[in-house]
């Protein structure tokens, strides 16, 4: 059967499931990338795991995210991560060396392997035919520890390439016309494969910027093929012997197709607040702008780079107009240095700031009150800046350099000079510091893991008892998010890596004295109505009531995500066969379960009864056979543990 | 009468008492600079002063301090500085800039000037031939609308200079040296002043380092004569037109002698946690560091980063060092980038930094909990690197670069290679950007000053009314600190410009009901024991509790920069004539003062009733008639905006 790319790679990864789409696939992991935001809690995952070595053929650990030191913790998690890198085996790339994202396409992309991240971003390497997936903080600890990671067959979604890009136009307006087709979730359930004559055209890094912001269409991933384009770039980076070809089969055919005629693509701007909202720059000149920024993973190339500061070479950038840099690696930085485009930068009245992701991710660059800023990066969700009711637009760098000079949205085709011809950086320098070596395993064994005062071990968590008799210590209503359970932001966010500080916030705003209660009381359950846990992802709105002795969440149905969670870190989540016995569990009723782990593993039914009336009540799990078994093991860093030994 | 440069300076500025030391004089202001931590203050203060425009011959605003942006409240600040300079008719330097000191110096400093800022290293400016100090905020508002400023005359040391610095010894060892003999208070009360033959031997930029660091010492501040090097500096800034010559004369005499052999000097470190802490690099030579940081207005010149880039030119740091590069000025940030400089950084495994700052005063590069810092910063006072416990070595950019290479604290003579040669900068390129110039006095009369949220004009104050009767609403011991009055830190700073809010911090950790009191009863009075304001001169410790309605402050004896701080701000300050009376004032007493104005006028006594006792006691204050005449007014604002009108 003739294959497209994307079915190549799983059908090489395959370990378990059938490529059907929506069925259940488990996939061989042959990479992994954390960043530092998300990577402090992987490396406690990995030491509660008992983890000796890393599994995978290449796992790195990158800091961009947290770089701003006002005081001691952000620089004790760098050495933390660097600590845990030689000590389990990985890759470090050290802080100000730049976004993880292109750092990881220069120093290990390879075409062919499976790469998952903890940062949603993580697509982005799709641009080398990697199958490149974000994936949340424990889903990449196991791929470290050698599991493989199940998501669901996703449709594969071919977009034929025709044409060439007009002067003025970049890659950047290709991912924004398909934002502009189908939105942010048009991408949901899919891995979006571009193909045809016009991928010629795009350079490795262009493709970077399209796989990148793919995250922002909701896509599983993207992919584009490994060809000759991809061979010159790792020469470049001198690694041509990592390239193999990986290119769809002659009669390859895809779920879902559309069509790109490079030729036809004019600029584009998404305008607040969604990388959705996308218009032709045309139907916003004029709009005035205080801040103009370059940089971030979506559009991290030295030509993103090269190209805006051939725009402002010689020239000033407008009066009172902030003209923010942002490099996204140390490498690429030198080479920007060493052509001279820095200097035509400085120049025209530039900030240049430390390679990272910086305003991407909110660290810095943060825009005034009431103010326009225009930006290259791949999100302007609200507040995403830092500034509460921000206004973002997002761009591609021609058209935020263009509007730097003129201080509102400008439509470089109308500018006054002709498109600056951009070469490609000569002479590249390859930084091999850009990641330091994994150490080999047994000089790996010696290292000691390096915890500052606000990095905390996580504490052994129990198995689940066969018999389970817990009171229920809270009762919620429908709807609660997972920001009720446990907030994120600035007070709760730099105790990400202290379980013991972070679950003083559990539930904070819903009962105060939960926390003291569950402190007091140890084990116990939790009930709650429809769609619990719903909005963000977090995986400590899991772990911090699981620390708080959480064993048994009953609520009449679960958000998706939460409820992986909550099997995660050995929570049992049970909904209502009847939802009127919600009525029946109020606070306070002490629960009763009897040969738990049989009732688990013999069928979706579990019957507890109410020491208080001595009814009882029927209820349900949705638990694969796996999971059935990391709940029993009280986790999956249990799961992992009981495997690994 | 011989007279030497610093008397000359102030010879020709003298507006007011004779120039015998500890008398004081009045001196005209020719030049200010404000930097962004400070100004925003000043501004409002500006505001509420009425000024129309500024009256000095230039006055500079630089934002250098608060760059980070991860919410509006800086970015809103630097909008706030920008409109408030072009409506007053100031210079002003946006972030990005670098640093106000070595800006200054490029684009504003004039030999035989007066210079007054709003920053404790204002001093560096005396490298120029100028008399430059660090004062208030308030001081320099005054000043910028026309008013002298007041300080004590103070001794003029004279510093004889001989020789020339070996190899791998800089101007940072110099004023090492002086720490080393007289310590952290040795120049309190005096003026510095070097002359003699070796100073041909230390550039314009090297003489910035000295001045800059007298501060350190405790000095009113530095000069150095205006010779041939000075004018040779201000042509590389197109400037050459601002030079004029300032030397001593032939037989002038100083108030104190020592003097410096350039050419005996060593590398030198100040261990921590004090400037003064000095000792040779040997004897602390194989201390591990963990970072190495080259940047300040200590070691802001070119040759500063470029002797250290030449020393890790293809060479790379020791495994884990953090190599900070934080450049101090666009315009040196692009020459360094044209002269590969920059690059050889990067490419040894540096961090750039934004121009700026930055970790000098606490804003980013804070070190791990536990590690050693070494910093070519000015200070390394405990905690101020944002670390707590932290552990700040000071050094030159030698011993900073050599011991990035080593990861050890390492005396550069012992390095393997010879001290390399740097060459200065070619083709300096004037950044004509580095310093807006200000605006024509009509069109500053159009600006509309921009606030955001978080900056709050002063409210009007009262005159002082004639017949005052208030209760003692807060009676506190001896000792009280400013920082008990008001505190600083990362959670009340961030209102600085926001009068309403920052005053809900006074008083809160001795009486945390005061707020709330103070705003229900309006004017009151506070007595207090011994030593009352001491610490930090933060001028809010006087502003946010005569926001909150204080009047009097009547105690056994006040520490010198609150007292002054509470003139200022129109809140009486009074002692007990006859201590034990500080036993008769308990909280809730009615104090009534009648003829308030003339007994103020009338002498240093001031009588008070008691209401509850029919009591009098008799009180005393230190007001000079001028003095008087503000707190009369309500204090500066008032006392000022009367003048202007």
């Amino acid at each position: 059967m003739a294959l497209n790319v994307a079915q190549k790679l799983i059908k090489d990864h395959l370990v378990s499931g059938t490529m059907e789409p929506g069925e259940e696939i488990g996939l061989k992991i042959d990479q992994t990338l954390t960043q530092d935001a998300t990577g402090t809690m992987v490396m406690l995952e990995l030491e509660a795991m008992g983890l000796d070595y890393a599994k995978t053929e290449a796992s790195a650990q990158y800091v961009d995210h947290n770089l701003i030191q006002v005081d001691s913790k952000n620089p004790d998690d760098h050495l933390f991560l660097e600590s845990a890198s030689k000590r389990f085996g990985l890759h470090f790339s050290r802080p100000g060396n730049g976004v993880s994202h292109p750092v990881h396409m220069q120093r290990l992309a390879k075409p062919g392997k499976t790469l998952l991240g903890s940062d949603s971003h993580t697509c982005a390497n799709g641009c080398m035919g990697m199958l490149a997936m974000g994936a949340g903080g424990i889903d990449v600890a196991m791929a470290i520890s050698g599991e493989p990671v199940y998501i669901k067959m996703p449709q594969v979604f071919g977009i034929k390439v025709t044409g060439k890009l007009p002067d003025w136009v970049s890659a950047k307006d290709v991912i924004f016309e398909l934002l502009r087709r189908y939105d942010v979730k048009g991408g949901v359930g899919k891995i979006i494969e571009f193909y045809g004559p016009g991928l010629k055209n795009l350079s490795a890094m262009d493709r970077h910027v399209i796989a990148n912001m793919g995250a922002e269409l909701g896509a599983t991933t993207t992919v584009f093929p490994s060809d000759n384009e991809i061979k010159r770039f790792l020469r470049t980076q001198d690694r041509e012997e990592d390239w193999t070809e990986l290119i769809a089969d002659r009669n390859a055919d895809y779920d879902l197709h559309d069509e790109i005629d490079l030729s036809t693509l004019e600029p584009m701007v998404a305008k607040p607040s969604s990388p959705g909202n996308v218009v032709p720059v045309t139907e916003i000149e004029g709009t005035p702008i205080y801040q103009s920024y370059i940089g971030s993973s979506a559009n991290p190339g030295f030509r993103d780079f090269a190209i805006a500061a051939e725009m402002v070479k010689d020239r000033a950038i407008a009066d009172g107009i902030s003209f923010d840099i942002n490099p996204t690696s140390r490498q690429m930085l030198t080479e920007l240095v060493q052509e001279s485009h820095i200097a035509s930068f400085l120049q025209s009245g530039a900030r240049l700031h430390q390679a990272g992701c910086n305003g991407c991710i909110g660290m810095g660059q943060a825009p005034a009150t009431g103010r326009n800023s225009l930006r290259t990066t791949p999100r302007n969700f609200p507040g995403r800046s830092g500034t509460p009711e921000d206004s973002v637009y997002l761009s591609g760098p021609e058209v935020a350099a263009a509007s730097a000079l003129k201080g509102v949205i400008t439509d470089p085709r109308k500018l006054e000079f002709p498109y600056p011809t951009v070469k490609e950086a000569k002479n590249t320098k390859v930084d091999e510091g850009l990641l330091d070596k994994p150490l080999p395993v047994e000089e790996a064994r010696q290292v000691e893991i390096q915890k500052g005062p606000n990095i905390v071990s996580i504490p052994n968590m129990d198995e689940l008892p066969d018999k389970l008799e817990v009171p229920v210590l809270l009762k919620v209503g429908d709807n609660i998010s997972t920001d009720e359970i446990l907030a994120g932001g600035a007070r709760v966010l730099p105790y990400r890596s202290n379980l013991p500080e972070i679950s003083k916030f559990t539930f904070e705003h819903v009962d105060d004295s939960y926390v003291k209660r569950a402190k007091d009381q140890g084990s116990h359950a939790i009930v709650g109505g429809f769609n619990y846990g719903q909005g963000s992802s977090r995986e400590h709105a899991a772990l911090a009531p699981r620390y708080l002795g959480l064993r048994v969440a009953i609520v009449k149905d679960f958000a998706r995500i939460h409820w992986q969670n909550l099997v995660n870190f050995g929570i049992l989540p049970l909904t209502f066969k009847n939802e009127k016995d919600y009525d029946q569990l109020e606070q306070g009723e002490v629960l009763s379960f009897n040969d738990l782990k049989d009732q688990i593993t013999q069928g979706k039914d579990v019957t507890v009864s109410l020491k208080g009336s001595n009814n009882t009540i029927l209820l349900e799990h949705a638990l694969s056979p796996r999971q059935q078994d990391i709940i029993i093991h009280g986790g999956l860093i249990n799961w992992v543990k009981a495997r690994q030994s």
